[in-house]
């Protein structure tokens, strides 16, 4: 009698680097992907038996990565991601899910002379662009079948996209403040109507399936959310992540959802009395330890 | 009227890093922990009106997990989770969940002339240990507070306890093939009878909530999942999850489902022909990427 | 009979991590320094005998850094290393020499409706500038204080001041070839005549300790790299190193000297005969290891 | 008229990670590698003209490396460190010197049963260990030839042998003050007789080239390091230093000189006083940024 069972499973390749070249022309085309593949699915005689027929392995999944780069046309990770999922689940029935992630680096074109150079190339983006699809078979999914996408939510069949931004540096030293808030045994922040808010931007936000320009939104995705940090009066960070989720839904109007993860990247002002100075909000240390990690999702009506 | 909507939120402290000492005698303890909690309830106003009145500071939560070091006695990471995560639903009801994930750094006693050493210590694991809780408000949890816990599993009202291990680092160098796989027009790998597994232990298990020794169970399981690594015969890395979890079931009562993730850390044979030589299963090149992941949980019937 | 002696020895403060925001009207200027400081000099007895009077706590040095950040004006990298540097030769008889690093986040303002924000930044540039200074107390310098900084060359007296960025990352797609070299019965690399080159640039040039806009020239020194970068068609890593090595020189008057360090970032194109495809050098596998590194410094005649 | 020069260059191929499985018997023996190849020599033309036909590829190094490591017995990383770079002087009358940096990650046996296990191993200590060798041609070395290695020193010709550990962590919870230090006007840290000692210890010791047992050397110099960090009454890091250096040097007779980089990891007594409450020495925040750093080297006499 068995007394275990396999209760989830999934499995895949991570950090999949590829770079594609399109030399349409002296002007190149550079993509830089870093792909993740995941997969569910009727995989349990694997780990249970040690039967490896239905087991496609992560090398194979690697080369198809490889392979789909050079035989199939995308001009943006969300199109790119869009293709891999789809290979697995029509190449293989007995898959129900297929995930994959992209982090694309951005590079820009070095200016040379007042030009844009044709095949040199820097980064002006200390972040990275994401591109994420779980495609799942239509019909199918098990109970055990957790998603795994950022949002953590997919549908019962089809496909969810997904694009986003990492990593997005943005600090602003004024029109910030954190006040009025909820004072118990355990408080000694002090109230501030003028602080540094400094935080790393992730956000993710859901797409059509349907053919819509990628680039475009991510372009006017990326410039909406930096021109509301900028410009917002931030009483705390959760009022400037829903600020900025408001921004999006407003200006973009291809997406129908937005999920924010802001840290809070403290700037703490120094005590620089026992030396007989006053610090008039000017000198600040950059702590990177605790920080304060901020959540949300900002939906249409 | 209001077109956009707040669908998800919640907020928290990271890397709350914390010592504690206890003195009981020549002989210290020493625990060393890096902390994180995450709340969910009444927030709602924060983010779309910035009235800061139900705002717990992610700053309070640091002191409240320093004071609460003082003020309580624990033993394990698991104990202090539990009382940092009761300690915010008790206080505060608007508060619906606290979450509270502990990374331990596990320091042994330097030995010294065959004794262990009273208040010396280096570290012996290279991995970590975790503790991770889940308090729940009773009754309450409205449909957009997704959990964020290692399993994503939380139950409606009360607490869900977690223990695990991160980062144990493990090879072996024989007793492990790959072959019978599903082959496909990408694939290239080629099977192999006598292949290195390394991987890097992911663990997190599901615990009681009652009195139990938690430091028992965790030595338990730890020297268990090494033992099972080392002893079994693998077909893939996804029987050998299989067979650790059935193993820590079978010898670990307490613990009710066990989650694993583990990555393929390939070691790949080096072709020396081009040298005049040949590599009978010798030298092999250790990649960081890219590389599989494994990912399984096992659970009682 | 003393039978060991303390050969060697200087210590410092690391990872002093300051914001500046100077208020100067609406239009803030802000600095984000990562601070080190190293001291070498007469503490041979702190070692040797636990005698601490002589000892600069290492705290001291932060706060030092703290202070002098708000007493003095400065406007680059390098002006406050120096401040900081000739403030410990000039209050210790006993320091004979102090190297201060300085690693500076390159904020950029946001532009808002084509304007950029008087108080708002991202990074435009993902690697960092550096300013480093070593100050010698002049006509000391004994023996065992052997210099730290990037060329580990210092005079006997007086300060040296170099500047240089870290971690420009930058990448051609076309005129970079690598043929014509030496062969010996353990290469397999096959000639190339189009190849991608990537590297992450690390670059220290020396620079006057007389007045000089440390900021103008910072700003020449990095667009002569990048347009040197560029615009040579490569035969090697080394070639384009030596390169731009002398365009900077020849643009910048003020550079006696610069070193490089270039990583290698090897694109290795993807076999796809196994899969039917030829890669007509458009697909590469981006790995991060192992990789090649290449040094030199040019220097003027 | 040649106005620039290339002042200093060397060049090389890191991050070669290398597996050695040797099956003598059912007990295997496991080395883990990895390898960083540093040449200086007659390269010039290289950088200045692209005459790339004294350039060794780095892409060669790194065949070098795994054809060597088959090739050729060795028990410790310091010997194959010999081996590799003898290899170079020996194959290329240009090349001047040979830098070989080797580090080992340290696996040890999984106890089963109380046996240890013949192929099955995990880590059982954080750190690293080093084995360096500089060889440089005798009757060579120009004055640009800087070296590279961990003490920056080396000879005229012929080899020279280190080995050493990398973030070998401790911490001690008594036995460690640090008083009676220098005040200045910015010195704002109090005296202590009872504080916190956590360190992540770097050590590199020069050994002979002449044959020794580099494996007991090892084995005995790390645990007469880690026993007098134990023992020793510290009144600083400076005097920690010095103790393991002198502890060092008497037991271990092959060694003639250590050097020592230890990072002061702070830990600092919380406040617990806003809340009531007394901290005797208990509660400690644990600081990864800024932190104190002490060189030092040890020598005879």
């Amino acid at each position: 009698m068995r007394v275990v069972r396999l209760a989830d499973n999934s499995y895949g390749k991570s950090d999949v680097r590829i770079t594609k070249v399109v030399r349409s022309g002296p002007t190149h085309t550079l993509y830089e992907f870093e792909v993740q593949v995941r997969l569910g699915g009727d995989f349990e005689a694997v780990y249970t038996r040690g039967d490896n027929s239905s087991c496609i392995p992560t090398d194979t999944m690697k080369n198809t990565v490889y392979a789909l780069s050079h035989a199939r046309e995308f001009h943006s990770p969300e199109e790119f991601a869009r293709i891999i999922a789809s290979h697995f689940i029509e190449s293989f029935a007995h898959v129900r899910w297929a995930e994959v992630s992209i982090l694309q680096t951005l590079w820009s074109r070095i200016p040379v002379d007042g030009r844009l150079h044709e095949h040199a190339f820097t980064r002006e983006d200390s972040g990275l662009r994401v591109g994420h699809v779980r495609h799942e078979r239509s019909g199918g999914g098990a109970a055990g079948d957790a998603p795994r996408g950022p949002a953590g939510v997919a549908p019962r069949g089809g496909e969810a996209v997904r694009g986003g931004l990492r990593g997005l540096d943005v600090i602003k030293t004024t029109r910030s403040g954190f006040a009025d808030f909820l004072v118990d045994p355990y408080t000694t922040l002090k109230e501030t109507a003028d602080r540094i808010f400094a935080t790393r931007i992730d956000a993710t936000w859901e797409l059509p399936v349907t053919a819509v320009d990628y680039n475009r939104i991510f372009q006017d995705a990326r410039r909406t959310i930096l021109e509301a940090f900028a410009t917002h009066d931030s009483r705390s960070v959760q009022q400037t992540l829903y600020t900025m989720g408001e921004a999006l839904l407003a200006r973009v109007p291809e997406i129908a959802e937005v999920s924010f993860t802001l840290p809070n990247q403290h700037r703490i002002p120094v005590d620089l009395s026992p030396f007989g100075m006053s610090n008039a909000n000017e000198i600040f240390v950059a702590t990177r330890e605790p920080f304060g990690v901020i959540d949300g999702t900002v939906a249409r009506e």
